[in-house]
């Protein structure tokens, strides 16, 4: 929610014409993602949208990020391709940090995610794990369990500030969850971040996924379970089963999902739960004096790591 | 610089709805404007300002800015003009505040303004003061001595903070200034916060002015001396006095200035350094805990106010 970088006037008209694109015709800073900087910039032939990538984003990972959208979005998958400039380079610099171009996408995010929308992104959900099988590239996902265990040490002292016995409570969970971490179901190139305000709709149609800037590979499932937390919660945290009943059934209707991967949900989902705590934690614990961005409260997502865990097994998700 | 204000995607089709625009393509939170929330909005038949006014906007003022928008915008000003809802309304409501739509301007603001853009400014403002001679509405400005005697009294204690003998060079600074107010200059119609991000370019010529919420009925004289602040000192705080000739001699192409007006200037230029060192300085010392707005310098107008304070006369800007 936030700009952290701001473009001078020569230096946003050099940066644009290495593109075929027109010239600009305006520039505004966008209040949404709270990694990297996003401008919406129209030129005489369309809107786009360009974004800086700031400190949080390895560059290393950048070629994988830019090739992954030109991979799905030739695929089908309704994401924002990449522009290529004039030397073929998708890639480049302004203002001193890495930045690229993507096509903008017709849409709004659901503030209110209702089943319908659930069952679109499950649909959408599928269709990039099956987009995503023949990607070249792999991407490690430095939020599974090395990168938890990293956190749980990183926020132990002081996890009791934030609430009394989370401390011990993440203590006891992350030993459980990497104890039982399934490693054999089937991987590819998972979102991993596919939250309400990363997806587009008009008229309830699912228009685009967007910010794939955590995408890596992973188990497919465990993507699956990051949108059950992300879509099937009501403000109050009750777990709403007819909304994980469409997103799995949309999902399955695409990609046949496994026993094994069914049996995993549960876990999966703590351990989604478990991931979304720790860095929700992490960033509480860690305000920056003057941060442009409101951290969001871990808690939910210990309310969500709960439900999970009490459960039964992958029934209590509605699938048949 | 934030979205201070969610709407839900039901209350915005409802709030559309009431408009001849047709139907919701986007909605992009804006990172612009410390005051209120700005949306981008774009619908299937062009790109739109959705403002949503937040606290520190009086309600009551809601018709002057508005109806000063029309005003301006049906005499040739480049400034936006409102929607006018089916109902012929331009004010309403969403998400329970005051809210209105008004066209997209085209054009960026410059980050590093040049002589050029201070000519332009001139011309464009001494064309708006003209145009909103006969606007028949008035707002006191509050940010004049009044306001500022309050906001003097505010800071007192703790103006030190900031810097060594602030408190007392501002209380010096007041009596001096309050003491010689020019109270029988031309009035009009001002701006008031005509900084260079509200003021847009395309190839160096001025398509648009914005953000009017401070707009009220004042000396002409001294919005061109909070134009002097804004566009005519260097990062440094250096006095660029090319830029201030630039800047005077359009405006006063398009609008003669008076004697009493041109003498009255260097006065009129500390008491606007002093009103934005005011209220910088009461920001800077009341900042809210996870606040999304990064409080500006307060000493960039302590060197401008001193500038002024130590000049001649209005020959120091340039003038013939």
């Amino acid at each position: 929610m936030a700009v952290y970088t701001d473009i001078d006037d020569e230096e946003l008209r050099a940066f644009v014409a290495e593109y075929d694109i027109g010239t600009v015709t305006g520039l505004k800073g966008i209040a949404e993602g709270v990694e990297n900087t996003n401008y919406l910039l129209r030129t005489d032939r369309g809107s786009y949208i360009l974004t800086i990538y700031e400190k949080r984003v390895d560059p290393n990972d950048l070629p994988f990020f830019l090739g992954l959208l030109d991979h799905l979005a030739n695929r089908g998958v309704p994401c924002p391709p990449t522009l290529h400039g004039r030397d073929g380079k998708a890639l480049r610099q302004v203002a001193g940090k890495p930045a690229a171009i993507v096509t903008f996408l017709q849409g709004i995010w659901p503030k209110r995610p209702r089943a319908v929308h659930c069952g679109e992104v499950g649909a959408a959900l599928a269709r990039m794990h099956i987009a995503g099988l023949d990607f070249p590239h792999t991407r490690h996902n430095s939020l599974s369990l090395d990168g938890w265990s990293q956190l749980v040490e990183a926020t132990a002292s002081r996890a009791d500030e934030v609430a009394p016995g989370l401390g011990a409570e993440i203590a006891r969970e992350y030993e459980d969850i990497s104890g039982h971490w399934p490693i054999d179901l089937p991987t590819g190139v998972i979102h991993a971040d596919l939250f309400p305000d990363n997806v587009f709709f008009m008229d309830d149609e699912l228009t685009g996924l967007i910010d794939f800037y955590f995408a890596c590979t992973d188990a497919l499932a465990y993507d699956l379970a990051i949108c059950l937390n992300a879509w099937c919660f009501e403000r109050g945290a009750e777990f709403n089963i007819t909304k994980a009943r469409r997103l799995l059934s949309a999902y399955r209707d695409v990609r046949p999902v496994s026993e094994a991967e069914l049996d995993a949900l549960p876990l999966l989902a703590r351990g989604s739960a478990l991931r979304f705590l720790l860095t929700r934690l992490y960033d509480w614990l860690n305000q920056v004096d003057g941060a442009m961005v409101k951290p969001k409260d871990p808690l939910e997502y210990l309310h969500k790591m709960r439900f999970h865990r009490r459960i039964g097994g992958p029934g209590a998700y509605g699938l048949d």
